[in-house]
């Protein structure tokens, strides 16, 4: 049996009931270190809180050599742990589809995601948001893509909002931060932004105003999301006002 | 303190740890139940699990006289308990707004979805969904909503998929299934579907084929979901087969 099981958002208590009896059960446990990592917990904090040891695979162990997850899950109980909801990657499905070839019996825990995490905190209604985005360093692409501009600016014909996923070099533990990010935006956009901070943990922020202000302040430990709104119902904008600290003129163009 | 709890999507241990937590200290807890209710357990089943009363409310128990659930979170710790996450609808941003402005403190832990759910059980992949939108009951609306099918169409011509959610009329505990959805719309649509059934479960259901060929078959207990895929990648293909069996047929037109 191979299990997939979502960590969630941020820690070691993000993770459902169900996910952590699944843990808690597994004969073996991996965990995947490439595509997300909890932000507020380590595989150490992990280990302890669950009582049961997690082998940490790369990139390379889990797409080149899946064999020995592969095997252990032949005849045991296999939980293989991921960041937020564990079918978000391409390379977990590919996964799964190996280990169903093989015959292995899968199944799928499901954990919080940064999608809704960014619609809840910021009180931008979910089902007015368009496709997403992931603003990648400079370096990658020299500057900010045209992909990137060009999702916004579509959304924001439409109306919709846009979640913009910050670049994450996971295997350096880098991660790009909203000042970082809207200072980047602000180049190419004249417009409002929301930056929202540790979601999912017990003290997440939520900052809204013009990206080039934003630019100029920090917002503490990561993970940070951006979202760029798009039309705003009066409820929106009431929310971005009370937990976002947003100035009335900011909101105005939307 | 006024914590919206989200339950996740379908029993009493889709909850995170750290909502079980928040749940097991509050002083007094309230359900709603009227945007959602979970599928898998009722409200004595989460009162028994969590150790904690419940107190069920209704719709005009909280827009129309929010004051008992307001008073109690101004002098202890409330909990208020949603299906999914907490905060996907806005009257519970409302509701948040409400006591912010009282001077309450407010939090927000996340729940599963089922959008994430949709996404991960059928492997198509998060970022090629467009919006998604409600096949409402027929009677309702007089047949399928112009609305419905204008949302699957453009997002088809645009390579993506239709997360269709289906009726409930939560207060009644009648909730569509899929074989009403896709008979429903066979009328109107001559292409392939796919329905899950029971997600964040431990038997969770994906079945792909024609929207009519489904309209024949039944998927089990509750809670049903309906997806239009749009354009698929390989991968995605291939895990509708292998998850949904899907005839490859069927999937040509993808």
């Amino acid at each position: 049996m191979l299990s997939f099981v979502g960590l969630g958002l941020y820690d070691e208590r993000s993770i459902t009931v169900r996910g952590r009896d699944e843990l808690e059960r597994a004969d073996r446990a991996f965990a995947e270190q490439y595509t997300s990592r909890l932000a507020g917990a380590s595989l150490a904090d992990l280990e302890s809180t669950h009582g049961i040891d997690i082998e940490p695979r790369d990139r390379a162990g889990v797409e080149q050599d899946p064999e020995p997850v592969l095997a252990a899950a032949d005849t045991g109980r296999v939980a293989f742990l991921v960041g937020g909801d564990p079918m978000v990657s391409t390379t977990h499905v590919d996964l799964r589809l190996r280990a169903h070839d093989r015959g292995i019996e899968t199944r799928v825990v499901h954990g919080t995601t940064a999608q809704t995490a960014a619609s809840s905190l910021t009180g931008l209604q979910n089902y007015r948001f368009g496709t997403a985005t992931t603003l990648p360093f400079p370096e990658t692409h020299g500057g900010v893509p045209d992909s990137v501009l060009d999702t916004v600016e579509a959304n924001r014909e439409r109306g919709r909002h846009t979640l913009v996923y910050l670049d994450i070099h996971a295997a350096e533990d880098r991660l790009m931060t909203g000042d970082v990010a809207t200072a980047l935006l602000a180049d190419h956009l004249d417009c409002a932004g929301v930056v929202v901070a540790r979601a999912g943990s017990d003290d997440p922020l939520v900052r809204a105003d013009e990206l080039s202000t934003l630019a100029d302040e920090s917002f503490g430990p990561p993970l940070h999301l951006l979202v760029i709104p798009g039309d705003l119902h009066p409820l929106e904008r009431d929310a971005l006002s009370a937990f976002g600290d947003a100035p009335a003129a900011t909101l105005d163009g939307n």
